[in-house]
């Protein structure tokens, strides 16, 4: 369950090539990266020459039964699961994004945000397209049914090279080709796996894992995968001198048995732990995370410090969407409806609280109240990653920039805002070293922390980024 | 979310007297109880005169919702969960169980198990009376009417008298009043809280933190506490020399921020966990819980060992009810589609797994096997209670005797079975005096660890008890 | 499609015993006597000494499907169809009752109204029982309980002479037995068919035709029987020396297809037409029905008179209950929502309406209305039978007295109050005679005609009647 | 409730342009046309310059409730119905279709076919276009976005002018504007009507009467009439020298309370009736039709013969898509499920039925033979049309060629297949003289009759038209 002040991911992708029971493979391989998007899930598959597919709005295992993935027959598919909002929550925005064309049928399954889709549609409609969705995969497919005259791989090649911005995508033909394609800085990840004569694409390890995939290697940035009867073709396309994959990844968003570079997430979640330990030792009785948040750095840092971990608050695992609020003429129990802290572990303790991120603040807030209120003597928040100050252009729904709490108050106020004896971020510096990767800061997007923008979304980018330099 | 291999509770109680929003107290007293039941969820309310009611299949959030709960009025209730079964999982049987009778209503809702329901059911049948249900607590209700001559107090007591068995009940009169019964052994938890000018019957002191309520007492063995415009009566029974509360509430049952006798259970449980740690000591490089067991003994384990705790397999937490099998033609990725081991943190290490109980011991072997084939070197068990040899009579759905692994093999046997490197159970004494009670054995009903049943069930009962003293 | 200002009907009957697909042949059953009841229907199977139920709100079709009819197993069924209404409407009042005792298990059809059900049902709640539901078959089924020790038929007996007023009955046994019963009166119709080795009860004939069931006798009034492996066995109870044959029945409730006493229902509603032409003649272009009331007797009417028989009214088939109401701002298009005049045909011309009955008035007052905005010139009506000035005590939903426009009013005024040029209802002594039987006056219940009601139902019954007489 | 042997007709359209509650007036015009089509339901309104839109399986009152409604606001808007089919009956081909281009979008409501819209389609497929559906109107708008460049007006005329076949439309704008379109032979109806300050569209004027608008007149072939805050602006296009009106629309489709050419449907088709009692007349007791077909006919062949009219078989009201089939323990029980004869009316007599279409002739022959069985003496068929021998392309799902019977048997042997005394057909001739327009031939189209079809829509065309004039 997705804390409520926590970034969205946009997206999980997983296709499978050449498999007896495509439909279910790819059944479980979302149902592994369910983290990444639990607002809608589809599945489709090409069957005879056609694609079928199946969408619905809630979880995997909500929106498909045994009779639908029977239904999807066809050893090639293409699945998809989408983060969960409130607003605009509709099926018609599902994806994997199915259109037909001449004879064909082509599947899209989408990951990340394209920052120039707006003008490129603008401009295709202008020449008589008609749009069905307000999805950035649509304009992947416009461009590539209008190249479609240069030949199957050239129109691909063509279409990808006018998007601009953050894409991992997997594509079906109704011709059973499975496509992966990654834009050329990386910033979301997509890997290639292998089981017995099949193959796998999916967002993250964990997925190869369920399925008993072997992991064979992550696409590069700027390549297209394309996995037919011929084998697997790697077309590599112009790319930049530098990747920037999503940092937040490791520090939040994946699965902690998934592995990125060689480097796994639950280890190196301890050691941003520990360095933080090292960074700002202070003296108390226990650590603990706010569930589910900063577990494995708390671990870390209780490991490094010597300091008990605890699990100091109870989390209720039954809260669901459907939750009712409580009247007027109950007291506010905020907090205590989704979390109950142990009254008789923590009450007149000193103790450090360990967070991975801090967006808007308000639950953190809330939650170091229901403590004090307890009877927490001392409280210390540690956070495994800098302060967000920065809007995110490439697909995660972080708040803008005037809700970004560390955007407007710097440590001391927050400090303050929060209730907190003390408070401290861990540094960007430290954060990259702890991911242990040589060379780190060629290889990752961090703009959130710094406003370094990989990728010019307007006009005022590098300025901005500059100015951020000089007062970091 | 329940394990698959741990027993199951029978129900949760909670009712409200004298709160102007009392079905939405119900609502989250309820909800602060859902771990006691996951099958069914009701509420009843007195409103003028009349009792209403609402009941479903599901999570308390899933059953009700905001237009529900406001059409509950009236300022007295009481609610009920059920637990979680596949079979005859229909709402028929959920509870509360609401009868009219002359110009009154009832509603009732029990915990626990009467064992001479049937030859009072078919007494009752033989002076014509019509059952509505299979449920025990229309036994009680018939024969409460049977009994109103005597006037409604004598009547409780009369009806109260026949029963025989574990029980705890939560009775609401359509004229508001609100009674709460506990069986002269006190098996199940029952407790009174105070708000303001309401009052809280719950079966643990978690539902009370949740409304903020204040914790009062809980109710005597045989007690029956009649909450009216009048204020609250107690009427005390005949009761026996000895308490047999439920000792599987502290291990496994309740929730950890709950507090039975003034002990909290997350203390004890990690009291349960040093304990064994003491008892059977190994050297390792881990110690971790399967998800979600064994956390809090784990905990106390790592604290009096200096063993680096873990949580070594990743839980999936979308695992939901409509989860589809895999199927033949996918390699049985069995343990995987719930857990995922971090390879990178086991591979080659010695470990300890604690686990609260084993009861066909079918999960822990397929979970042992997955943590082998992973590449795990040593794997030591140990269980932070004795083990489970006896079926229970008082409303835990344990499996029967013959499912109960540990009734038919002995711990060398098992050891080998689970495929583990060593194997150890807390012993009784340990779990005992563990508890930091004094005179413990005076207080717990401990017959599915020992055999002896404080209520007779049959005629072979004593006798089965002290063979088992014997045979330890 | 129920008319909007037509009495209801309480209900329809179908039983069957030793059929391979019994459901189904209930299913069947029900479907053809669907026109007594649209609110509920329910199908109860007797199975390996257990009875099997299903119910659910709505139409036949719409409850059942194929699935689950072969869930319904076991070769003796009983089903059930609820007449519709506003309010109550819900599952819990469909039937059969059901109903399990000792090792038994009893499902109970009833059709009619039982005077004495409160007095009696008072009775037994003294005596302790639990009434689950405030349907009269209860009333019956504790009575027959409570009688078992005197063995079943005499138990049969002895609970059935305790009630009082309307009653058509049908109970299935778990053992598979079918039992037919008809009140004194024999106010509302049951026969007994016979299919091969099977038996079967229903309401009327025309669900003998669709199961294709040979019709071999209407039950008497007062006679119970039972029909098992011994074959059909009839007890005959004390009657009246009078029948009270709801004489409605005829003239509106029962399908057209149907025969009572020998005499089909289509001829003897075409005969009233014949005798209202005699009656009451006059001069007119044509002669039309509303939809879907009159038709026969209209057809009877043109056919004594010579006069055209037109279908000037098209009703729109697709009304459902769901509609939608027209809002202020569009003007009160009130009767064209269902039924659209042929204005080509209407339009200057002198017509007679043909009505069966009359309740509250308003929709004939809105269609004639809507005829003279056409340009009717005039409008004559006739109705096929004499005038309803008294509710029914016997099951049918009249609407109370004071709603009854004739009892109100007299025909000169009504004539007048509903904007006709002139206004007829049939005789009660035309109706008798045009029914063709001998004897008409001791065979039938025309208490809503002259209120004399067969059955006391309060003290001030018998003064009503004999006023009634005085001033016919 | 559609005959299961019966043409089904493609779709009935709706408009409503000015009206404060225009979504409800759509509604009650579909619903007077929900005989047109029962498989779909939909309506989109232009609201402040976006276009929303609804659309369900199912009649009308089962997919809109009020709230939906209340919804749907804005003063412009356009609805639908679409036929019942078994197969493909799915939402995603409902209408309107609504498409978004630029800052506009676009409803479209189509009744017809259009005989190229496959080479139409595959051209726009080279240029680069994707189709969201299969359905004829999305061909229309790829048209008219990609002459957007050209103005509103001539990008309306230039699409329209590249169809061919059988069209009526109805065009939605985001600003509001609605558009009527009928293709330059009038093949199917559309009609403008006034109501207050608003206007309407409908395909009858059935729908006008209900909602209270006043007939202007009806669209000419290869008109566009544009509704907008300036008025109606009509645009003609160039037609062909005859129109070409679906006769079956008198016969069959059109409820009998419309008026087409300013001849109301009940009273044409009491006028075949009369035309069939001169062509073929015989001696006989009766007249009936079979429910719900022929009975205009009947009536207007009683009316000429002076036979009486009766009806003879008894319709189960209640018959809906979700019956059960009998099983093989039963009889056949066939035709009996629906309809059910009067045993006593029909046993030894002589009839005449009326028809009005014979398409597979199963139905037919299954009632007469139910008729035989239960004693009729003679049964003469006389049909209201002449025989249907060819399949139509112009929108109406008849069967194909190879299953119209009278395409593959003469009327003899179509008679005894059928086990009738006597079978006649109205003539052509005579079907046209008794629609009483003047010089009717140029009129309408009648290809089903004599395979003369008035668009090409192969190469063959022309050819086998006249070769069934050679061979009538």
């Amino acid at each position: 369950m997705i804390g409520e002040d926590k970034p969205r991911e946009e997206c999980g992708l997983f296709g499978a090539f050449n498999h007896p029971d495509s439909a279910k493979m790819c059944y479980f391989g979302l149902y592994a990266l369910q983290h990444r998007g639990q607002e809608s899930a589809g599945i489709a598959v090409a069957d005879g020459g056609a694609i079928d597919e199946y969408k619905g709005m809630g979880l995997v295992p909500d929106v498909f039964d045994m009779d639908i993935l029977e239904g999807l027959n066809g050893s090639s598919s293409v699945g998809h699961v989408r983060y969960s909002t409130t607003g605009s929550s509709v099926v018609a925005n599902a994806q994997p994004l199915v259109v037909r064309h001449r004879n064909r049928a082509y599947a899209v399954a989408h990951n990340g945000n394209l920052v120039n889709a707006h003008h490129v549609k603008a401009e295709l409609e202008d020449a008589g397209s008609i749009f069905q969705t307000t999805m950035d995969s649509e304009v992947f497919l416009h461009l590539f049914v209008r190249s479609l005259h240069l030949g199957f791989e050239e129109a691909l090649k063509a279409s990808v090279a006018r998007l601009k911005g953050a894409f991992s995508m997997v594509v079906l033909t109704s011709r059973g080709e499975l496509i992966g394609i990654k834009d050329p800085h990386g910033f979301r990840p997509l890997c290639l796996g292998k089981l017995n004569g099949s193959w796998v694409l999916a967002s993250e390890t964990c997925a190869l894992d369920l399925v008993q995939a072997e992991f064979v290697r992550e696409l590069d940035p700027g390549e297209i995968v394309i996995i037919s009867r011929d084998g697997v073709k790697s077309i590599r396309t112009n790319t930049p001198n530098r990747r920037a994959f999503c940092i937040f990844e490791f520090i939040y968003f994946a699965r902690p048995d998934s592995t990125f570079f060689g480097h796994n997430v639950y280890l190196t979640r301890k050691a941003h732990g520990r360095r933080l330990a090292e960074e700002a030792p202070v003296d108390a009785d226990l650590v603990m995370p706010f569930p589910d948040s900063g577990t494995y750095a708390a671990l870390g840092y209780s490991e490094a410090s010597g300091i008990p971990f605890e699990t100091g608050m109870i989390r209720n695992h039954y809260v669901g969407r459907t939750f009712i609020q409580p009247t007027q003429s109950m007291r506010d129990f905020g907090v205590r409806v989704k979390l109950n802290p142990i009254k008789e572990l923590l009450k007149g303790k000193d103790i450090i609280i360990i967070e991975d991120s801090i967006i808007r603040g308000t639950t953190v807030k809330t939650r170091v109240k229901a403590l004090r209120e307890l009877g927490v003597k001392r409280v210390h928040l540690r956070v495994s990653g800098p302060a967000h100050r920065f809007p995110c252009h490439y697909g995660i729904d972080f708040s803008t920039k005037g809700e970004l709490i560390a955007a407007r108050m710097n440590v001391a106020e927050l400090r303050d805002h929060l209730g907190l004896d003390s408070l401290y971020y861990l540094s960007l510096e430290g954060l990259l070293a702890s991911t242990g990767i040589d060379n780190p800061v060629d290889h990752f997007c961090k703009a959130c922390f710094d406003g370094c923008y990989p990728v010019q979304f307007d006009d005022n980018l590098s300025k901005h980024c500059m100015e951020v330099r000089r007062t970091p």
